[in-house]
C-alpha cells in the first residue's frame, strides 16, 4: 500500500472516531497484536476503536474503499489466534471494546440487547440483577466480550442444558464487508423469513462481517443449584451415569463434567489447599450439577435419589453431594483448576475435540493406546464436558521427558488424535474455533464439497476479502 | 427448452431412477402439482422419485447440465406453496418420498439419523419405541416429511421447550446445486469448524440444495405430561401467567397456547360434542402443558401449586386441571379444532406472525382496533403459541358479510396487520415460511441490506438458479 493512501485512510479513520481512538504507535499497539498465550505477535497499520455502530460502518466502508483488511477484536481471549493480525502490517485492528452498552432488557420477552464489546460477566450480572439468567459461562468470562463469544460460537459449561452461544442468541446487528448495517436485532422465538444470516455470522470468526450488537435469550434464574462429585470406574460408567441422570432429571441436569484420576492428581500436586473429597483414588470422576426452578428441597431430593440409584446399580463407586454453596464451589474449583495445574506442571499438547457422546469410552481407549504405542509413557490429561461430547484431550510428556522435547512431536500427536476423531465422526474443534491455529487441520479434515461451499459464501459476502483474512479458510 | 434435449434429460432420469419412477403423464403428475389447500396447481416436465442420495445427486447433476429447474417436494403439506412448481412446465418435481429409511438410532448419543422422506409421525414413533422423544409436533405430522420440516424450519406446539426444527437437528446430508453430496451428518453437540452450513440449508425451502438426510436430536421421554386450561381476563393476564409458570416450572413448562373466547365459541358451534370445561364464558384461555421426567406426582404437585398461585394472585379467573389422559386430550382437542372450526365456518384471512412476547397484549389491542376501524365488525380469530410469541391472527368477516366479499379485502387486511407486526419488531412468517405466497410481503418488509445478502448467498450456492426458483426470493 502506498504511503500516501495509507496516510489518507488513517486521516479518514481519525475523522470518524476521533484522533485519540486511532492508535498507530508501535508500543501502544503491542497489546492489541499479541496472542494472550504468548505464542505469537502480529503487526498492524493501526488500532481503531469506534464508539458505535455507525462508526464501525464508516470505518469498514473506508477500509473497503482502500482495500485494507480488517481484524475485528473483542476481549482477545480466544485460543486459536483468530483476533490478531498477521505479520504483514497491512491490517486495521478494529477493537469493539468501546461498544459496551446494554441497550435494553425485556424481562417479559426474556431478552437482553447488548453491544459487541460488553464483557460476558457484566452481561451475566445485568441478567441476574433483573432476576434472570444468561447461561453462557466460561473461564474467560471476566474479560471476554459477547462479540467474541458470538463470533466463535463459544461453548462452556452450561451447553448441556442451554446450548452454545448460537442457541443463546435471537438476533444480530452486523456491519457487513461493504460497510452496510444489517439490523437483524429481532427478539423473536420463531421467524421463518429467509436464510439464516444470524447463524452464518455466528461462528464465522469475523471473516464475513463485524457483529456490533445482539439480542440474547434470558432464562428464569433457577432457585437452587446443587453439585455432586461422583467417583467412577471408567468413562463407560460415566456414560451410564449421564444416561441415568438425563432420564431421571431431564432439563434439571445442567452440568456433567468428566475428569480422570490423573487430572485430579495434577490439581492435588499443584494446589494442595483445594479439597480432596475422597479418601481413595478412583479412575474417573463426574462433576454433576442439578438446577431447580422449584426449590432447594426439590433439587436435593432429586440429586440424592438419582445418585443413590447410581450407587445401588453399581454405576458409581462413591459420591459426595455438596451440602453448602461453599462445598459446591470447592468441587467446581477442582474442575476449574485443571488447566491451571497443567500450566504449572509444564506445557502439554492440547486438543479441543468433540465426539458422539456414545463413542467417548471407545475413543479414549483407542487414543490412549495409540499414543502409548507411539510415545510410550505419555500421559493423557482427559477432562471435559462429557454431556456435550466435548473433551479437552491433552497429552503430557512421559515422566522424565522434557516438555519442550515432547512438544516437538506436536504434529505427530495431533495426527494420531485428530485422525481418530475423524474416524469416530468427531470434530477437531468443539468450542475454540479455527482461527489461524487450526486452519491447516481444517483443510485436511473437511471435505472438498464443504470447503467449496464455505469459500463460495466467503466470496459472496466478502468479495474483496478484507474481513479477517487468513482466518478459517 | 428444445424437445430433443427435454427427451434426452428424461431418458437420463429414467436411466438413473428406473422408468417407473419418472412420471410424465399429466393425470399421474397432477397430485404432485397441486397446493393441498386447493389455491393453485402448477405444471411440470416430470415427477422424479429417486430411491437414495446417489440417485438424487445424479438427477441434480443431469438437471444442472440441462439447466432445468428442480422443485424438491416432501409431504406437500406446506402452507405457502413452496413445494409445487410454477406454470411454465419447465421444472422437474423431485419427490423425496422414497428416501424413507431410518438409518440409525443411537440412544446413548440421543440421536437418530433419518432420510428426508420419513414421515414425521414415523420418526416420533421410532423415537418412542427406543424410549426417547423426538419433540417436533404439528398438525400435519401424519403426512409431512422431515425433509420438508427441515427445509421450512417447522415450528409447532413444543417450541417453547425444545425449539424449532433447526434446534432439533445436529447434522445434514445435502445434495447441492452442483449435484455434489455434502456429508454433514454429524451427531455432535459442539462443533466450531467453519460456517453454519447446516443452519443455512435449514429453512432455505429447497432454494439452495436438497436435504437428503439428517441427524436429529432425541430427548429422554418425560414420565408425565399434564394439561390445564386456565380462564383469563385478557392477553396481558396470559402474559403474566406465562411469566409465573416459567419462573416456577422452568423447562417443565412444555406448552402454552392462547385462545380467545371467539375461538372457543367457533369450536363449540361447529363441534358441539367437544368438552366445555367452564360454565361461564371468559375473555381468554391458556392451554398449559407441564412435563416431568420424575413422576406424575411431581408434575401434579407443580401444576396444581402453580395454577393455585395464579388464581390467588388474581392472574387467573378459573382453571381446570385434567385428571386423566382422556381429559387432557379433550382440552388439546379444543385447541386443535380451532383451524377446523374456522374452515367449517367459512374462509377468513390468515396471518402467521410472531412478536416479542412482551408486546403481544399491545399488538392485539392495536390490531383489533385498526381492523375494526377499517372493517367495522370484523372478527379476529386470535390463537397461537403465546410462549413463542407466535400468533395465528386470523380475521373473519363481520356478521352478515359474505366470506368471499370479505376476502376481496385480503391485501388491505394484510397491510394493516403486517405493517403493525413490522412496527412491533415482529415477523410476517413465524413458522410457515415464505414460498411463493409471502414472497412479495418479504420483499416489502426485509431491508435491502438483508435481501442483498440473501441474494448473494443464493447466487454463490446456486449460480444457475435451478433450485426451486421463484421461492423466497
Amino acid at each position: 500500500m502506498a504511503e500516501d493512501s495509507r496516510a489518507s485512510l488513517l486521516a479518514r479513520c481519525r475523522a470518524i472516531v476521533g484522533a485519540s481512538h486511532v492508535i498507530t504507535d508501535q508500543a501502544d499497539m503491542a497489546p492489541f497484536m499479541a496472542d494472550w498465550r504468548g505464542r505469537y505477535s502480529g503487526r498492524g497499520l493501526a488500532v481503531v476503536l469506534p464508539l458505535d455502530t455507525a462508526q464501525v460502518a464508516a470505518i469498514v466502508t473506508a477500509c473497503a474503499a482502500a482495500r485494507v483488511p480488517i481484524v475485528p477484536q473483542g476481549g482477545r481471549t480466544g485460543l486459536v489466534m483468530g483476533s490478531v493480525p498477521d505479520l504483514s502490517g497491512d491490517a486495521i485492528v478494529l477493537s469493539l471494546r468501546r461498544l459496551n452498552r446494554i441497550r435494553a432488557i425485556d424481562p417479559a420477552n426474556r431478552t437482553m440487547t447488548v453491544e459487541a464489546g460488553c464483557i460476558l460477566a457484566d452481561i451475566q450480572a445485568a441478567a441476574a440483577y433483573a432476576g434472570m439468567l444468561y447461561p453462557l459461562s466460561l473461564a474467560a468470562e471476566g474479560s471476554c466480550t459477547i462479540g467474541g463469544n458470538l463470533s466463535t460460537n463459544a461453548g462452556g459449561t452450561a451447553v448441556l442444558r442451554y446450548g452454545n452461544t448460537r442457541e443463546l442468541c435471537l438476533g444480530l446487528e452486523v456491519v457487513n464487508a461493504q460497510g452496510e448495517v444489517w439490523d437483524g436485532l429481532r427478539g423473536l422465538r420463531k421467524d421463518n423469513t429467509g436464510y439464516a444470516l444470524r447463524d452464518l455470522f455466528i461462528g464465522a470468526e469475523g471473516t464475513l462481517g463485524v457483529i456490533t450488537a445482539a439480542v440474547l435469550k434470558l432464562y428464569p434464574a433457577p432457585r437452587a443449584a446443587l453439585t455432586a462429585l461422583v467417583a467412577l470406574d471408567s468413562p463407560r460408567h460415566a456414560l451410564e451415569l449421564l444416561g441415568l441422570l438425563q432420564a431421571r432429571c431431564g432439563a434439571a441436569l445442567t452440568g456433567f463434567e468428566l475428569m480422570s484420576a490423573f487430572c485430579l492428581d495434577l490439581v492435588a500436586a499443584q494446589f494442595p489447599d483445594l479439597p480432596r473429597p475422597f479418601a481413595a483414588r478412583h479412575p474417573q470422576y463426574a462433576l454433576v450439577e442439578l438446577s431447580s426452578n422449584e426449590s432447594d428441597q426439590h433439587a436435593h431430593g432429586l440429586l440424592e435419589s438419582s445418585v443413590g440409584q447410581a450407587l445401588e446399580a453399581g454405576v458409581a463407586r462413591d459420591a459426595v453431594v455438596a451440602t453448602s454453596q461453599q462445598q459446591a464451589l470447592g468441587l467446581w474449583r477442582l474442575r476449574e483448576h485443571i488447566p491451571l495445574a497443567q500450566a504449572a506442571a509444564g506445557k502439554n499438547i492440547k486438543h479441543d475435540i468433540s465426539l458422539p457422546v456414545s463413542t467417548i469410552p471407545d475413543f479414549i481407549a483407542r487414543a490412549d493406546a495409540a499414543l502409548d504405542q507411539a510415545f510410550p509413557g505419555c500421559q493423557p490429561v482427559t477432562f471435559g464436558h462429557l454431556g456435550d461430547g466435548n473433551l479437552h484431550y491433552n497429552v503430557a510428556p512421559p515422566i522424565g521427558v522434557e516438555h519442550d522435547a515432547f512438544l516437538a512431536h506436536q504434529a505427530s500427536v495431533n495426527r494420531i488424535v485428530h485422525d481418530l476423531v475423524d474416524a469416530f465422526g468427531g470434530s477437531i474443534s468443539a468450542e475454540h474455533g479455527i482461527g489461524v491455529l487450526k486452519r491447516e487441520e481444517l483443510a485436511r479434515y473437511k471435505s472438498p464439497v464443504e470447503l467449496g461451499m464455505m469459500r463460495a459464501i466467503k466470496g459472496a459476502l466478502d468479495p474483496l476479502s478484507i474481513m479477517n483474512p487468513g482466518k478459517i479458510l
